[in-house]
Parts: C-alpha cells; sequence; structure tokens
C-alpha cells in the first residue's frame, strides 16, 4: 500500500470512528430518564420491570436497546405494546432512553 | 348457571390453573445452569452481557425468557446467532435456561 494509500485509509478509519463516537455522545441520559416516563408502567424508571412479560432493561447495552426500539418501531421485532410506543419516536429519543438505561448499574447475586 | 355447570368450570378453572402450575414448576434452574454454559460467552452465566449487541439476562422473568427463547426457535424473532443455538432447544430446556436467569437477583443503582 502506498503511503497516500495508507493516509487515505488512516483518514477514513478516523471518520467512521468519530461518526460513531458522534453518534454514541449526542444521547443524553438525563433526558431520556424525562423520556422514560411513558415507559416506567411496564418497565420502571430503574429499569426493573413491573411486569413478568416486560424486560428489565437497567444497564442494558445503549446498542442493545437502540437496535430493539429500532426494530419495534420498523416491525421487524413485534410486540403489541412496544410497536405502539416506539412508533413515534425520533433517532434522537431512542438513543436518550437507551442512554438511560444503559447508565444504571446492576450486580448480580446468583444461587449457590 | 346450573350447579353442575358451576362444578364444571370450577374444574376447568382448576385444570387450566395446574396445568400451568406444572409447567411453571417443572423448570429446573439447576438444569439450566448447566444448559447456560452455551449462552455464556456472550449472556454470561451470570446473566451479565459480555458483547454490547447481546442483553442481560439476570432476573428476567421466566415468562419473559421463554417467550423470546420461543421466539428464535419458531423464527418470529430474528438474530442470526439466536436462532442457531434455539433451533434445537427442547420446551423442557427453554424452562429450565429460563428459570436460571430468573433465579439470579439483580440491584440496580440509578445515576444521581
Amino acid at each position: 500500500m502506498s503511503a497516500l494509500n495508507k493516509v487515505r485509509c488512516g483518514a477514513l478509519i478516523m471518520s467512521v470512528y468519530l461518526s460513531f463516537s458522534a453518534n454514541t455522545f449526542a444521547a443524553d441520559p438525563a433526558e431520556g430518564r424525562i423520556l422514560a416516563t411513558q415507559c416506567k408502567t411496564c418497565h420502571g424508571i430503574d429499569g426493573i420491570a413491573k411486569i413478568p412479560i416486560a424486560p428489565n432493561l437497567a444497564g442494558e447495552s445503549q446498542i442493545y436497546l437502540e437496535k430493539q426500539l429500532k426494530a419495534f418501531r420498523s416491525g421487524k421485532r413485534e410486540n403489541e405494546m412496544m410497536s405502539v410506543v416506539t412508533k413515534n419516536l425520533t433517532d434522537q429519543q431512542i438513543s436518550d432512553l437507551a442512554a438511560w438505561y444503559e447508565s444504571i448499574s446492576v450486580t448480580v447475586s446468583i444461587p449457590e
């Protein structure tokens, strides 16, 4: 690979990295906490589910949560309730919500 | 409703209840813990995910986990990895796995 191509390759990698970082850091967990009032009846503000058919969300990664919320919004993943509540969420709101639930620390204790 | 129909109705309710209980209590978390060795690379034996694209499973309800595992097995929910690993799981194995992850206690701490 020529020196020029190495530079081009490096610039491309950096640009992809920065673009990914920018998307990640744009998420605002404080805003997500406010938005989570619409999730709390089933998932809790603290991410501990209130009903057995809903999952705990506490400490789930932002990446995982964003993917699931977008899958519900697009219809790729189906659930009567989630299809409705995600319908009008923007990408920003999805990132904020995901950042909120990711920001919750989780400690586990396994049975003896 | 006649007395006979009341009895029939009561018997039906009891039979549904017992059948549900039987299914629930048949799940063996100890067996699930052994089966979970095939889940641990992504989800951890303790249900704390090792990679950001996989969810934590610790403390999720048995009902929720069974539903998701069956959805992956049937193809209703899609994921490249999960579709493969659930393909040959029996209902009993799914219940055992779900019971294992449900049995893990979770404590959360929300940011100030």
